[in-house]
Order: structure tokens, then sequence, then C-alpha cells
């Protein structure tokens, strides 16, 4: 546990339990309230030293980051891989990612938005012009999923130091140690001690970081249920929320079906579907139906699934049993309600395979609920604006992916679409990280995407010179 | 009592009194329940008709709007005068800048935010761009007070127009005619029936208006109290907030003094001081104190009071008899405590004169609170930084005014004031409605000014195309 | 003549001559040198009057200006007629036009160019910051056509007002009349005497324009031959020069065929093709091409031909027989060479009728040169590659049109094409006064389209900060 | 010499002479003109090449160029000392700056400009939006001096690297060395054959850089006479000129005297004043110039002179005895007129000392023309206006200093002064290589600095979209 510049240990111990093994690996400390209060009276004390630190030091410092997490890479790979069983080559990308997601911040911390503003078209000012700049906002909380536990956490840490306000991130319980080695390494950096805290924590000392008033943002990522919760409670702070969603796709007739195939089933079963924009449905136009839906099972039964530390593997086991069980009861409930079964649907203790499923209803689970598993739905249709339709026909809306060549569709999917983006010929569980990510309806509110999650942490402040 | 496009009358009459002559001088009626829920289904249904209306018709709208009040200038100026007592002259000032408002409004409809990624330089984003744009939030809810009943809604009515969002207001109860008027203007334009509808309603109603899920949004300027009551009771939705001040100045003695006191003067004083960035609190520096202080009384005493309908008054009574006994037992505790007045502080029924203190302590009332009324603090200060700490003893963090001709005072008083906006050689009452505006601290949440009241209207989509 | 605020005759008198009557209508006067040189020094003596007059005053005269073309708009649509033969409806949109050029520049005046910069981020930098503003330019020269003798001049004007820029403007001696009218609503503003002149001139003095030194700027709209020689004599000064060309469109088999034949129709025939992004040269892909060019045919057949002062009339005669006789010998030299006429090709004095030419080779010069009247070329293509190579088979570079409906085809039209600006789904006719308007190669060099345009009138001057 | 990714040797020798030793100590070749149209048709055949490169690999290419840099650093700066005489820190430091110039263009590859342009508030416009892009210009001519032998010539590579456009560099020919070192480091990566050619060549074949119409831009830094010759041989590329100055600094009353003295003495002196901006003027309020001079001069007096490559050293010989030769007799006729001599003044050699000059007058040489040598000026000024006409009485316009700590101080200043830049509390000699640089009047046109030289290197490119 990383209290403001102190590595901690408490009594309330957490097994880390490797979900392919089953075994425990390691154990963690999660914080008490005496923690969270100390990091949290540090994190006051340093607002004022981070937000007067030079760009040319904050700068520094991400690089710095950057410099060692590229050092110990394989490192942060081995934890990633057997803390919450992510398959080797996507562990490595992630961290690949979160030194992306530090270089991007270093860079953001030049280029700080500002605004300069005519003043003297009017008669009352006259004389005036205005500039806004942008300061940091102070304390920041962060809350991070089990999913991708170092990079998810990184896009709250990177965007803090770059905007020069401390934060506390509350990782999840069952996946903090990469988080926790990223604490080793920011550590020797000159980062002042109280900017970063990292405190592993049960829920209840969690929910403080929305009720407590000396926050001035909180950002989550993670469950809606306990997102839009949090919200409620959380005063006079802004509040940034990442949630999950059940991502459409539309491949049209006109649409490239081998580029649709290859990138829809990655975006189906890549980390066993345990990604916020996992693809989950597929609608195809009825003309290349039949076609589509062979050749992605084709391709399904292709994936080299086994042991996470394999660098060939692509599937392994889920997160944990319990979630492979209720994958498999929301299938089979989708099954005795008249789903048709394509490929998959055989759970085997954790691991769950990929699964392919047809005629499907909208209220089921499976299509309604998010999944967070390496389950797909591929239904037809026969107009480009009803498929837009069932995309829309959800309480989410983060992505979709639209394949297709017609100028028409894609004007119309973006202008009807009701998501955060809309990725043309490719599924919705494309993300860069420098591009603005986060949904509407249930999946969330406000964007994070290093720029986009700073601009949360800085407030604006306009100066109106009177010459 | 305008309902999606109806005029509507209901039981619940409300008086609106004159409060100048206290006489009630006009009816108006109060919503219920299903006048609301009317207005909310109308609007609901009008969000797709709004959302693809072309910006051709918007902008026309609006310009209508804007000379349907010019043309009607005067009827606009006499209906604030009368609904809440405001002086001709300020009153007439109101009305131009309602005019402007919707000019602003009427050009920010051609320039939304959009903006082009480049994606191309990570190895996931080959072959990708991607271009960022806004689109219209849904139905917006806005809640406007008394002490500037038209342009404060305008405020909220204008940039929803702008941003193609249906709008339901409630204005003052007691101050709706002037808004009300406007609706009379808003339905002769080709505006859909159900995309405005303007409801006086208690406040038991209101609070629905931030617990009803189908808004998107809630704008609200007035009090701390009830603004952040309401957001922690606003769900999903996103809420700005537009609260109070006390707001400061500080008079270097490198300032132009003339101008600051003439300055200081009117930000004190006018509308008796009912104006949320109301200059309340004035640091002089030590060597130029005294002079000051005689100035400012001088002038003070020069104000001309009498009857609001007379054009050359400047003040006049306060908003309710009420208010005035209120501001006049906060200084008379100040007095009480060791405050010394420098003029003003005899009350007569509603009407309360200029008053000056000095020798105040920062925990009195008429320091630490919004005092929203005619009185105004005046004391020393020795250094810069000093003053700049005085000035943040403060819950609230709209605005501050500094008079000064240092380069490195400016810079210090931008980067450390905790406001919303800095105003250099004029007073912090300073407003040009197209500038960012709103506080920080206890004043607030986000910010208004059209272009900025609209991306709160606004949801980014991104567009990524793989080509 | 209008030098510096004064209307002055000279005794170099010019015959204005009615295209379609052949009668002289109106005279004007030619500047001599001393009257240019009076111009000049009264525009070097208003510069700084310029620079600092508010933006309020300079937004508020250009919407006066769009406010005095409004009321007299029928007596400018008249003048343009008669002056250039244009036919009424063609007249009167131009002079719309030009009132929105200067409602553009009003508000560009609001906007004007400003970049904030941080420096910090470096070690020399440490403590700094910047800010990038632009100031006026000074003395600016332009020069402008025959074929808009009111618009193209007014996108030079408006932008120098807009930009506080005095400015010489030279307008076609044979069209000079809608400008002088122009310079009577432009004399009752407040602009500073000085800041405007209109003056008729021949070449010879025209030359001045481009090599005397006290201009900053030349701006020039006109013929490739004349607008390159200027710029080789144009000294220290920056030039913007808006030349011809011979614009193409394709038009897939994607497309919509009733879009694209009405369109192009217009494209090819308005104003007997006097315009500089005229549709000259259509490709169609040969799966269409026959029915192409039926409909195309058949619609320039109903082409409404006749007087220009009526309003039904759709062409007219050319601005004189000179470049009528000129056009008959192009598509005669054409048809000798082996090209089709589908139908036109018959001169009656000055006037030339729509004219469809199909089996011709780049080389001619109806397809090679700016044809500048009613001809256009129509051919087919089969691979979208082949046509866009065909289009940049030029030396011109303007616009290009393109009907599809494939993303593919559009994003390889946008990639190469080698012009200022693609048109999906219109005619490269199409031009918007606020849009950035320009070529490469042979047609030009800079862009205009107000906020454009007065980027090259601005000089950027940087400001940095240590504090 | 490199010629399009050949390593060429002619027998056109250059003998390239230490200026302190005054020893030959290296050999290098001048291009013969195939050399150059080997060159230049190179370029032409890897213009599309470049135009499709990835960001991504673009990217990498400069990272890896300023990676290969830093890894021997000290052999550019070696290399830098030998062949212009530059004292060893001062090398150093701008090797720094060229390893910066190419990571700053790195990261602007990834934030090339494109605007999104509302269409549909214009009735033409209905249904449509637009799309500004920028796309490479095709082949650049760069022209490099001998004073920052690298990192001014860094300045048109890495941007035209960055923009994606093949250059040919014609470095000084005293100076070729680190250049074509910096030819070895490009020659390792991926970079196409022919995208940058480094040739040596005498001024007639240099010439023909700016006459040939194969190059779209030609990029110029040198004397104000060669560079404006080229603009008007120019034809139909666009040019960007960097020339001289004669830099000048305002040192008013409220200025804290240490730093300005300190600033300017740095700014006078190093590099034997061979820089464009180079502080050659000073003003000084009448109050303190007294103090001010003294200060300064025996400040210049401390400053260590000697061996360029003692790390040490601050001042060492000028580029050649000529130079050095010319800066004496400007001094001596300036005394022969009536100017005073505080120090300095006596040549030995190549070697001239730190010279100060009083009671000079503005005609002098030293004061009206570039100087380019470690001499300087210093007169008393009474009224802050005064100071900046004075400053404006050149014909040369790059930057200005002004020490000062009133705000109307650097208001006046910022809006009066007639430069490309104007520094507050520092000398004009400032400039950090992503800033925006270039002067006003004789002083150039155009702005170098990574995103603004790439600015010139773009072709705008709009897309309109009729949906």
């Amino acid at each position: 546990m990383y209290v403001a510049g102190e590595f901690r240990m408490t009594s309330q111990e957490i097994m880390i339990i490797n979900p392919f093994t089953s075994e425990v690996f390691a154990r963690a400390s999660r914080a008490e309230s005496e923690d969270l209060e100390f990091a949290i009276q540090k994190g006051l004390v340093v607002e004022k030293e981070m937000a007067s630190m030079s760009v040319y030091l904050r700068r520094e410092i991400l690089l710095q980051i950057a410099e060692g997490i590229t050092r110990t890479h394989d490192r942060f790979t081995s934890l990633i891989v057997q803390e919450c069983g992510k398959p080797w080559k996507y562990a490595s990308a992630e961290v690949d990612r979160a030194i992306a997601t530090f270089i991007i911040a270093a860079e953001e911390t030049k280029r700080w938005p500002a605004e300069h503003l005519s003043i003297d078209w009017t008669a009352a000012g006259l004389g005036k012009e205005a500039w806004l700049k942008y300061f940091p906002i102070g304390l920041v909380a962060g809350i991070s999923p089990f999913n991708f536990p170092l990079n998810l956490a990184v896009h709250k840490l990177a965007p803090a130091i770059a905007a020069a306000c401390p934060i506390i991130l509350k990782p999840s319980s069952s996946t903090p140690l990469s988080m926790l080695e990223l604490a080793r390494v920011i550590d020797t950096t000159a980062l002042p001690k109280g900017a970063v805290s990292i405190l592993p924590m049960d829920r209840a000392l969690g929910n403080t970081l929305a009720s407590d008033l000396r926050f001035k943002l909180l950002s989550f990522t993670g469950s809606p249920a306990v997102g839009w919760k949090l919200k409620n409670e959380s005063g006079r702070k802004h509040v940034v929320l990442e949630l999950g969603g059940n991502a459409g796709v539309i491949v049209s007739d006109s649409a490239d079906l081998n580029l649709a195939v290859r990138k829809c089933v990655m975006g189906a079963f890549s980390y066993s579907g345990q990604v916020c924009i996992h693809t989950q449905r597929i609608f195809v136009h009825a003309s290349v139906f039949k076609e589509f839906c062979e050749r992605f099972v084709a391709q399904s039964l292709m994936i080299k699934t086994g042991d996470p530390m394999d660098p060939t593997t692509d599937i392994s086991v889920m997160i944990d049993e319990k979630n492979a069980i209720r994958v498999e009861s929301w299938v089979n409930e989708a099954l005795n309600d008249g789903a048709k079964l394509l490929c998959g649907g055989k759970r085997q203790g954790a691991y769950y395979p990929p699964t392919v499923l047809m005629e499907t209803k909208p209220e089921m689970k499976v299509c309604s609920l998010e999944v967070f598993g390496p389950v797909v739905t591929i239904e037809p249709y026969h107009d480009f604006a009803e498929a837009v339709r069932l995309i829309n026909q959800s309480e989410y809306g983060l992505q979709a992916g639209v394949f297709t060549d017609r100028l028409s569709e894609m004007n119309l999917a973006f202008a009807e679409l009701e998501v955060g983006g809309v990725i043309i010929n490719d599924v919705p569980t494309f993300r860069v990280d420098h591009m603005p990510y986060g949904g509407v309806k249930n999946s969330g509110q406000g964007r994070e995407g290093v720029k986009y999650a700073m601009v949360d942490m800085l407030e604006p402040k306009l100066l109106v010179k009177n010459t």
C-alpha cells in the first residue's frame, strides 16, 4: 500500500489469487480509515506545491515513470497475467498502453487549454480584453476496476500528475499488484510525497472517496450500479463515470467482409470479453448474414485457449468462477428462451469458451445487460436505419462499430447512434489512449483520454484586463 | 404561464407586487404538476425535431426573438422596473443585454465545437483518423432568480435554443412577468411548440426539475443552499450551478484612484447591491486608504435615490422589506461588534441606503456571507499578498477586482485568487454576456456565457474512420 | 471614382457598355497617378487610426454597410445586370452574398486569432509564458475582375475593414459601377476618410499596386498571366492570388443521378460559365454515362435564355462579343479535332448557347484552358482512380466536385485531387462566403473567405512574459 | 555532401577553416549543377511516398534522429566549435536545441491543423458541412547561415520531415560540417532516399533554389540583401525569409535592475553578438541610466574570453578577421562622429572585445545596421513612449526586450513595437524552438518555430460534404 510516499502494511490483509491456477500468489494490505485520512491530509498539503511545479518538472517526472515501466516491462506484464488471468499478449499490450498514456500526459503538460476573448466589441467592454486559463482543481479521488488493472488506473493517475493535482487511487482489491508496482516507480521520481497514494480498500471506505468534500473530483471506472450511487453522494465535487456497455456492431452489405469478421472475432473474445467495449451484439445485413456467421464461427473456433502465461494464448479463464457461472446461466437462459447456439456454451470451471448466439431477443440478458464474458449475438437486419434502432435499443451507450463503404450509412450512423464513439470499419472495442472515451445513457458521464480527463481536473479562471 | 406553446392559466394565482409601491400590479399563474408533465412530454417529443433543425433556422429564430424584444424594449424595461424595483436605467440595460445574449446565441449556432484527432501516430491507429463532434443533450431544466428576471433566464434559454435543446424554465415566482412577455415573442417564431416552456412554480414542484430523470441538464441560478441540495438529488443529469458570492476588490497604491473610486461605488451600490457579483469587500493599500475612503464616501453620498421609474435614479428600494430588515440587522450586528460606519445605515421601509463600513472582522456577516444589499466594507492592507489572502478568506469565489498598474501584482492576483474571474482595473461586478462566468468553492460549478453554457447542453460524439 | 473619401472625376472617361443592349449606359472616370498617390498617402495616414479603432466601431460600420446595400438591393442588382449582363436572379444573388460577406466580416472582428504558448516546459523558458496576437498589416491593394463586380471586390474590402487595414481597390474598368455605388454607402459611415478608395485605372497604373512598397499586401483576383506577373514585381509585400481554373466533376455509379445532372447543368451554364469555378469537365462512370448525357442534354436545352433584366432568365449574352467569338473558335477547333457536339455550338453575336461536347482530348483548349464560357465536356471513365487522374491532368487546381455514395471514393478523391476544395455531391461551382476559397498549381496562392482573407491582412506578434 | 541518400564528393573542394586557429581542419565538396538536378529529381520522386507515410513512421524517424544526435553530442559540439568558432558552452547548447527541435517536430506530426466549418447556416449550404485539412506542399528548398550551422538548418529540416515534404538544404559553405554529420544520422533511418539532400553550393547555384519552379517553398535564413532578392526571383513558390535585425531593449525605472543587467550583458555579447537577435541597442530610463551603465560595464569586463574549446569561455574570435575589421571600422566611425566608448573597442586579429558605446546617433552604422558583432549602445530615455519610438526607428523589426513591472508599459510596448516578438523582462535574444519566430519590416516575412514553419509547408484543402 502506498500512502503519500510511504509504503505501509496494515493488519487487513488481502489474498491475491491467480485466476488460472486458483492459487494465492501474493498478499497486499487494505487501507484503514486512518491511512486514508493521512493520505488526504498529505494530498491537501501538496496541492499548492503541485500547482506551482513547473511544466518542465512535471513533464520530466511523467517521462521518468514511462521509462521506469519500460525498464521492467516484463515484470508488469507478469503481474497483470497473474492478478487477472489476462493472456500474456494482451497483458503486454496493456503495459505498452500504460507507457503510452504517461508519454501522452507528458506532452499534454505543454498544451494546456487557454483562450483569448475579444471583449471590446461590446459598449461595456471597450478597452478590455480577456484571457481564459486553467488551473489545477485540487485533490482527486480515483477508483479503478480489475479488468485493466494497470492502464485504467493510469488513465486517472497520469492526467492528475499532468494537471498538477494530487490523487488518491483505489485499485480493485483483487488486482492491486501492478499499481503497487507502479508506486515503486513513482516513488523514485521527484514527485512530492503526497501527490500520489494507492490504497486498496473495502467498499465502505471507498464510499468516503465520494462523500468527503475535500476531494474536488471523483473519477470512477466500474459498474453502473456503483457509479451512479456514488454520484448521488458526491456533494460539491465533480464526477466522471466510466461505466459499462453492451456494444453493438453493424455490418453493411457494402462492407469488406474479411475485415469485418476478423475484427469482430477479436472484439468479441479477446480477454474473454471482460472489456467495457467488448463487442456483444452484431447486426449483419441479411444478404451477407449467412456467410458472415459461417466465417465468424470458423474463426472463433480457431482461437487459441490455454495458460495466460503462454504468449500465444488468446483466451483463458475468466476473472473467477463466479463470473463464468453467471455467463453460463445467462446463455442457458437465452437458449431456453429460443436462442440458437452457433458455437461455445460449455463452461469448464472458470473457463468459458467463445460463444456465438443467434435468434436472440432484445430483452434477453445476453443482449440487454453487460455480459462481460466471451459471448456475442449475431442477428440479421434488412434496412440500415433498422440496424441503428437495434443498436440504440439498449440502456447503454459506450461505443458502436459500423462496417460499411456507404457515405450515407456512415452519416446516418454518426447522426443517430446514441453512443460516445462510432468506429467506422472497426469494432467498438477500438481505443487508443489519447482519444476521448466515455459513454452516454447508463454508460457514464464525462470523457477520459488524458487531455479530456485533464479538462475535468482543471478549473477555468478568466482574466479581464481593462487597459 | 407558457406551457409548450400554450398560454395557460391555473387556479394557483400569484400576486406580483411592485416593491416600490408595494402594490399588486399583476397576476400570474403557478404551474401544477400536470402542467409540468405536459411540458416535459412535449419537450421529449420535440427533442429529435430540434436536433435536426438546420442551423439556418435556429439562427433565424434567435435573431427574430432579439428583434422582437427590441421592438418592445420599453415594455420589457417597464415590466422589470415594476416586478423587481430595479431603477429604469439598469432595467433598460438588462433588456439591452438580453438582446445581446440572443444575438450572441445566434452567432454561436454557426460555431459549434469540433475537433480533428490524428490517430495514425499509434501502431493501433494506423490508417485511422477521428473527428469529435457535438450533439444536443436533450431536455434542459432551468431555474432563474428574481434579481435579473429577464437576462439570467435568457442565459439559459438562448443557449438551449442555440444548442437545439428543448427547455423548461422556472422563473422566480415574484418576478415572472418579463419572461412571460418573452414567451409571447417566442411564440410568434417558427420554434416548434414544446421547445420552450416558462412555468412559475412553487419550490416543491421545482425540486422535481432536479429529480426527474427525463431532464438531461439542470441549470440553476440562485442561492447556494438550494443549489447544492438540488445537485444531490440530480441523479444522472448534468448540473450547472451559478450561486452567490461576497466579491472583493484590491486597490493597489499603483492604481488609478479616480477610476477605482468611480468603479467601486457603482459596483457596490447599483441595484442596491442585489447582484451576485456585487462589490462587497474592498481592500485598499494603506498608503492610499484614507484618500480612497474619503472620495468613496463623497461619491456614495451623491448617488441618486428614488422612484425606479425615473430614468435618473441609481438606487431605489430593495426587493422587499424583509430583505432590507435582514441587511439592517447584519449591519447593526457589525456595528455592535466594533465596525465603524462611514455613511448610510438607516433603513426606511424597504429602502436601505448606500452603506460603507470599516474596521470590520472577517467573520462578521457583512463580510463572510452574501450581503445582497447596498453595503460595502473597506479595509487597509500593507502587502499585496496579504490582500490576496484576505479576498480568499471566504467560502465564496465568484469574481474579484484588482486595481493596479503592477505586472507582478496582476500575475500574483491571477495565480492565487480563488475565483472564477479576475478583473484588472475594474470591479468584480463586470460582466459581458459572452464571457465565461461562474464561480468556484461555494459559488457554484460550471460556467455560463452562451458558448460556455452551450458546452453543457452538448454531448461529444467521436467518429473514428478506418480508411 | 472614390479617392480616400472624395468622389472625383478625371478627364479620363470610361464608357460603361451594357453587354445585352451594346449601348453605353453610364460613364465613369479612370484614376490618374496623382489620384492614386493621394489615395496612398491618405491610406498611410489612417493606418494608425484604423489600428486603434475599437472592434465595436468597426463592427458597427460593417453592419451599417450591409444595411445600406440591403436598403438599395434592387439598385445594386440592376447595376450588375447592366454592367456585366448577368441575369437578374444571379445578380440579385450576388448582392445577397455581398451583404452576407459584410455580416460575416462584422462577426469576424470579434474573433481575431490568438494563441497561448506554454514556454516553461523548456529549461530556458522556466517562469515564462507567451501569447501570440495579431495586428493589422497596413495598407492593402486589391484588384478585382468583371464577373462578380460587387462580391469579389467585397471579398477584399470587407476583410480589410474588419482587419483594420486601409485598402485601395481597383475594380474592372468595364464594370466599376456597383463598387462605386458601394462607395456611396461606405461614405455615409464613420469609417475614416482614406480607409477605402475605389479607383478604376488602366493596367499600367494598376501595376504600381504591385510594385509600390508602401502596400503591405496585394490581393488579386483575375487571370493567371497577370497574377503571376504581378507577384514577381511585388517586392516585400505579401501576395494573394485568386486565379482561374477548368474545374472538373466526377460522377460515380453510386451517385444520385438526378442530383448530379441538376447540379452539373447549373454549374456548367449559369452566368454563361463566366465563373472561376465554372463546371467545365465532367467525368461519368461508364455504366451510367449514356443516361447521364441524355438527361444532361435534355435539361440543358430547357435553360431559359434571354434578356438579363428578366428575372426568369438563366443565361444571356457573354460579357462581350470578343469573348463569345473566342469560345466559338475553341469549340470549333475541338470539333475539327474529333470532338462530338451534343448540343449548342451556334453563336449569335455576344450570345453563346449552352454547349456540350464529348470525345474530347485533354490537350484541346476546351479541356486544358479556362473556357470561361457556357461549354462543358462529358467523358466516361471506368475506374475511380482513373477519374481522379483525369481531373488532375490540368495546369489548374481550384475546386472539384465528386458525386458518390462510396466512402472509399470520397477518401481517395480528397487525398489525391490537386485542388483547393473537393465538393462531395455538389459541383465545384459551390461557394459560400465564409469558407476558405482558393486554388493550387496555376490557380493561385492563398485563400479568401473573410476569416482566411483576414489572416493575410494581419501580422502575428508574440508576447513573452518572464514573470 | 549528401545527395538524395548518397554521400558524394566532387572536384569543387571547400576548405573549412577553424576561425580560432585559422587553420584548415577539414575539407568538403561543393555541389555542381548535376548534383542539384539529381537531388531535385529524387525529391520529386519521393513526394508521393512521403505524403503517404504514416505519422507513426515519420514520428519514429524524427525521434531516431534526435537520439542519434544525442548519442554523439560531443562530436556535434566539437564540429560547431571548430567550424564557426562558437565557444563550447554555446555550441553545446545549440546541439541541445537541435535535439529539442527534432523532438518538437516529432510531436507536431501528431497535431496537424484541421478545422470544422458549419456551412448549413446559409441558405446555400443547407445540408452541408465542411472540414479543412492540410497536405504536404511538396519539394522544399532551404538555405541556412553560418552562425547556428546546425540548429538554424534543423529549423528547416525537421519541420519538412514532419510535414512530409522532401527538402534540399544549402548550408553555409564555410560551416557545412555539423549538417553533413547530421546527414550521417539521417541516413541510418527509414527516411526514403531523396527526402533529404544537404548540398553546400556557391551562390550562383544557390540562386536556382529560388528560381526553379519545381520547389514549392523557399525557406531562407540569412542577410536581407540576399533574401529579398531571392524573393523577387521566386516565381510561383512560397517564400519564408528570416533575416537580420538590430534588436533593442528598454529598461524601465520599474525594472529589476539586477536581472536587466545580467540578461543584457549575455544578450549583447554571447557568441560575439553573431546572432540575429543580438541585443544591439539598449534604452534605459534616465533615472537609472548611470547605475545601469556602471553595472553593465563592470559585468562586461568580467566576461571570459579565449579558446572556444574551453567550456568556460564566453566569447572568442569572430567568424573571420574580415568581419572583425568591419565591426572595428563601424565602431571607429561612431567614435569619430561623437560616440563615447565605455569599454572594449580594441580589435586583435579576428577577436573583437565586448564593446559598449553611448551618446550615439540613430543614423550611425552601429545603431542603424545589423552590427553582428559584440557591440552594444546604451542611451537614456525620459518617457516610455519615446523609448518605443526609438526602438521603432529602425529598418528592422525582429524582436525587442522590455524590462518593466508596469502593466501600462507592457501594454504600450506590445501594441506599438514594430517587431515579431516582444520579450518582457528578458532580452530580445530569447528564443525557444517551438515559439513563432520571425520579423517584420526589413527583417523578413513568415515565421519559423516548427509548427509555424510547418504551416508554410502545408497546403489547405477543403472537403465540403453534401449529405
